[in-house]
């Protein structure tokens, strides 16, 4: 397929409740290292997701994927198993991983990705967890 | 005092986390009225703090207020009590109160009021929960 | 009822096309009225809607109305009749009226008050067409 | 004039530098109350302005006001004036005048006032300095 | 030329109408593949652009390029020919081009590139559709 | 170190007056080329300052980097001699130095670039001077 390239990002969001835990270290440790993150009693944001694949429109719809299927894919796999949810205690992909916005974010990619069309790559997860702090993941072959 | 009266707004923000949840009903009751926001393991939100205050500019400093010294009660009395907190379950002064965003504007209302200087008067809280949903509240006095 | 009195608000929104053009007037005369906005082909915008509602919050839940409710009846009653939609064309209640954003703001004020329930007052209608230009509308007793 | 009360928005911006500083004040004094605002050698804003007005609209064009009429006079009575300027030395009608937020907000009120049509009504100058501050007037009849 | 190598970004807007709508098929197949943005009566939204050049900083300027220079060649080039206009319809540089977000992206590539100065390369146009939608375009060489 | 690589984003901000002006040229080529930026009394803007890194996330804690300790250097080295500063007079490591955006962004990444911990690189210096003008710096071996 020939064409130019375009870059297409589709917002989701969804709110929830999680703390940095370490459960290896004591309750001491993870306060020196995380402060008021390590509230046991949790506390939460409202997360902004942004998902960009990358591809060439189709010549006939003018489209690199439909977004409405996009919309989809990210409500199944991501927001519906995130929103309103313990980050900590409710997701079993993120059983056994500290849900810091880095390692969700890996999460987010690697629920994603395989449910692309083979026309399209997934490109970036944009995950904003408050106006001062977000992190942007290009998948795992990224060069350090 | 003569001159003219101003409205001076101050934002603040806190990052907390909830549920919705009236411990008088059963769960399937909880579920049923608050859908997911019941979610027994809590879930969170970054709340924007939006406090205005009315009054004359002072003719010495053209300030209402310093806003330096509203932004110190705001901390005080308010964010460092509800920032990465749990607001069911760490807040002394939200005890027995079903956290809602209009519950908790109306508190923080009542904690701010007292420590407001002599010659302002607090005007509003407008509390945001998420880029859809916020409560504005104006007082005891406010008529239906 | 007793307790304090807040103002909740619910966003929504709709992408739709318009052009201003008084079908009174010549081309001329509506081109020398609205300029670019009276373009015959249409133009268009992202709507944004702030719909605020007037009450006292529940003992039982802490609402002043279940928003998940009113995020229907805005649905209902105005969405789906006006995103993806010509104003000027589409629109059985918009008919024989100028899409002015203050014309559309009163028309969402009569189509959504009929809907809410008693113990609520519908408070304001705003209306967001650009980042530079919105209006709010109060409802048909508003003192000049 | 009959028909339904609406409150009508445009927004403008200027950038400018100030200090807060009052020269009846030694330097001491001044660093004591406006902290780093009395750098004397100035700092500056993006400020955000919303011109808030009052109306019925035209049963011809829709309008309360045509807002490309309400943009020129913003523009020639306010922003070419304040836009990168020095608030404290530049602008005639800030002479004398501690150039606080407050005191801006309420010189722009009174250099628009005399020449809005006289079928609307100024209702809210709203000037924003940062995301964490702002003010609203409504004028010189606003009751404390 | 010798320095440091910059993106600055320059911000534009246009509001317009457009549908998604491919002359060769049916209405019922334009319905089934683009859902109501296939509305016949048309639909339209505020589109933000966002323009990056790259390039090194003049030593005399401290500019890459005067940006009050690329705000005239967008106004030009783009903003002019798009503001309020109807994409399908009124725009000779996008006759026979289905109006779909990446294929206006990629025609204001090709429209700006030749107006820039030959010390500045073109890197980015990023075209806003809505807060949940937009695509981002490096030029005709991007590989995928 | 194995694992995926991320780009953490932290923002900061700052309040500061400046001007455009070449010492070497006449106070009206400095106009001709700066227009009103050049204005010699100043004009200031609010600047929004976000800064990336990149790094692969620590198994301990899940973190590129402590966030809270970024927040710290970008206090100390940049927001605490910038913030409600005047960039052409208050500031040693801007002598000499045209306060463009552009310029102050690669004097931005060469204050935060030597303190960083060895485990992760600086990637981007984001700095916004208004919503329509911005840069982005990648550091000094970025192509042309």
């Amino acid at each position: 397929m020939n064409g130019p390239v375009l870059f297409v990002t589709r917002k989701a969001h969804f709110n929830a409740a999680h703390k940095l835990f370490n459960p290896l270290w004591s309750k001491e440790e993870n306060e020196a290292c995380f402060g008021k993150c390590a509230n046991e009693h949790w506390h939460g944001h409202n997360f902004d997701l942004y998902v960009t694949i990358k591809g060439i429109p189709s010549v006939d719809t003018g489209f690199v994927m439909d977004l409405k299927k996009l919309k989809v894919i990210i409500e199944n796999e991501v927001v519906e198993h995130l929103d309103h949810k313990n980050l900590n205690l409710d997701v079993p992909f993120l059983k056994d991983i500290l849900p810091s916005v880095e390692n969700i974010a890996v999460v987010i990619w690697e629920r994603l990705e395989p449910h692309l069309p083979a026309n399209v790559k997934l490109h970036k997860i944009h995950l904003i967890e408050t106006v001062n702090n977000s992190v942007e993941y290009y998948g795992p072959n990224t060069p350090f």
